[in-house]
């Protein structure tokens, strides 16, 4: 009987489903399988499919024409069948990087069965892969110090919100230290929530690696939630296991900037910080980039370091928040008269907020406000997003 | 240029991808669709297909015969094409409960593409949505206050690890008092890891519920990595994004109920806790129930609340942690002589391990140890061990 138990356990302990796995043809797969030379080999088993595809950032983009001028667009692979329903495809040598991927079995979306790494965005899940030996290592979790990284609540009385859901990291050694730590504000974009950063961004582990390295300073890392009319990530708030839809209430029109305060208020209660504006950091991708300038402008003793990743900039000034973008010109005279440690700029060529931000830095250059400009390859992708992130962080609270 | 930016900004900024999906043909599907009738409508764009089934537990399951005897295993319903390329499916009126599926598309298994909830048990993916209205009500986020969730990183010398990973609830509350709260220690079973109970198990979602209803005492509910070989669940530990598999290793041989202490000073350093055995409560689920049973026989003076949820029972006395399960009869001797304020067993009619439990209960009738015991229809499956947690907790630190 006791030997018996054993046996049951180890083969029937995860319920039936996973018994029933074993049973599928294609539960041994291995997909996708990361070769020593840096090709990738995707597998999938289709057993009645007459076309199999798989579409991912890893393949050469093409240009198509979108009512928004010219675009970047993914491209397909075919997939071959090698043994009956056993299809399979391999790259050419992929530079290290974190890529994504969906299959298309007959003109099908479908994620990869063999790969539980998968992130979202809006709606859309896909499939996920690092390439390592380079960049794509600082996107692993490497065998180094771990921060803690918490889902917090906080009440954000701007926003007449009892409850709003950020997320919350803590570097390695906060726990059983006495000190006290800078904090970085580290904001998504348009279409994303309090899960995108360390999610979609890799956050936990760039943070982990660059501390362990020895070239960011540890820091506690703020991740909150941009849209002003959402308490939490889909799933995560009252009534929101519907589909996922693109948030644009309240995420451009100035109530996230007034409400910014509630969410340091926080913080600096909730955690051992430095609560002055050399120890404070905020930076943000498109959307959440556009909130860092009007918020460091808003508040110009807050920040000592802000950092624009891929940013909207422009705004019209209407609705009851109107203020928050009047006079920016005169706001930022303000902010660089007791300038920023560093202003940060980071824009890829092809993005299409691209002309937005040579005009912006024109205006800085005019003013003599100082910045750091940093210019990437491709255009408004999170391949760029997490470059930012690990060139940025290096640079603050030194 | 500014009102363009906005335009755009709205329409891509989640990347070209979300413009993409708007392309494809099925991204305006709703699936699953509950009707206020509580039938439930399942739908998939598959336009090349020429059989579609969705496969979940909202099913009646088929008993089929295994070489552990008879299980219950899945069956699947077929959807109909009512529109060139659109399936359809329409439940009976389902009970209030968290249901699990997912679909086959020409016998290929397939995840539904238009709902972005998921959970994941070893390397099996499975949708999910809930039917309110009733017990299912207690796994919503619901309007209510929140407790937070972090994911720890505990040193446990026993095992020989610098760094284990844990998730730690804790309730509405906590972060803005200076009161002592009871712990609860939940364990998941074999296949499972530190992320098992927050995902499959809503623990969250029913530890906020039960408390905001007066049910249940608000407590920090530990969830530590169950199997000793491991740092952290697949995909958070160095070199884990290989397709997860069934851990076996350290996983019933006394390595994790020797090194439990490690778990219980980290909490009782870390927060705010009582640290004595009134104030502590351990319970699992299947292996997790069967590490409660002998983790709390070993350590008699260490938790007043036992629950064994589908426990395991029975061990072989090997290796070199076989202290742990000798000599069980004078260690629960021991345990019963200052008896725990309750000893809670809750199994399945139908679940494998069910005659074990009856032998065990004999034992325990036979030495006149109290418990309580609550049977339920079903198996060895999730929808159980959220009942069980939902009728435990109740009973905990009054």
């Amino acid at each position: 009987m006791k030997n018996i138990c054993m046996l049951i356990m180890t083969c029937l302990m995860s319920s039936w489903a996973f018994a029933q796995q074993a049973l599928w043809g294609g539960s041994n797969i291995v997909s996708p399988q990361v070769n020593e030379d840096h090709t990738v080999t995707f597998r999938i088993y289709a057993p009645k499919a007459s076309k199999v595809e798989v579409e991912g950032d890893f393949l050469a983009a093409k240009t198509v024409d979108t009512p928004f001028g010219k675009q970047d667009a993914p491209t397909k692979a075919s997939l071959k069948e090698v043994k009956p329903g056993l299809w399979e495809y391999t790259t050419v040598p992929l530079a290290s990087e974190l890529y994504s991927y969906v299959f298309y079995v007959n003109d099908m979306r479908v994620l990869d069965p063999s790969n539980v790494f998968l992130s979202r965005d809006v709606a859309t899940i896909q499939n996920i892969f690092i390439v390592g030996d380079g960049r794509g290592d600082n996107y692993m979790v490497q065998d180094v110090p771990h921060g803690n990284v918490a889902k917090v609540w906080y009440e954000s009385p701007a926003l007449g919100m009892d409850q709003r859901r950020m997320t919350v990291y803590t570097p390695a050694g906060y726990e059983d230290s006495k000190k006290k730590y800078p904090v970085l504000y580290l904001l998504h974009g348009a279409g994303g929530d309090e899960n995108a950063w360390s999610e979609l961004g890799r956050a936990t582990q760039i943070l982990d690696n660059l501390i362990a390295q020895g070239k960011v300073e540890p820091m506690i890392v703020v991740m909150p939630n941009g849209n002003g009319a959402q308490q939490a990530a889909p799933g995560e708030a009252p009534s929101s296991m519907e589909k996922p839809t693109f948030m644009n209430k309240k995420t451009m029109e100035g109530s996230i900037e007034k409400a910014f305060p509630d969410i340091i208020k926080y913080v600096e209660k909730h955690y051992r910080t430095y609560t002055d504006k050399k120890h404070r950091a905020i930076c943000g991708l498109s959307m959440g980039g556009f909130h860092s300038l009007y918020i460091s402008a808003l508040y110009p003793d807050m920040f000592g370091y802000v950092g624009l990743f891929s940013a909207a900039i422009h705004k019209d000034n209407k609705g009851p928040n109107a203020d928050v973008y009047q006079n920016l010109e005169q706001k930022l005279a303000k902010q660089f008269q007791h300038a920023p440690e560093l202003y940060w700029i980071g824009i890829g060529k092809t993005d299409f907020l691209y002309n937005d931000n040579v005009s912006y830095r024109k205006l800085l250059d005019e003013k003599g406000y100082k910045y750091t400009y940093m210019e990437t390859g491709e255009g408004h992708i999170w391949r760029n997003w997490r470059i930012y992130l690990s060139e940025f962080t290096p640079l603050l609270f030194k």
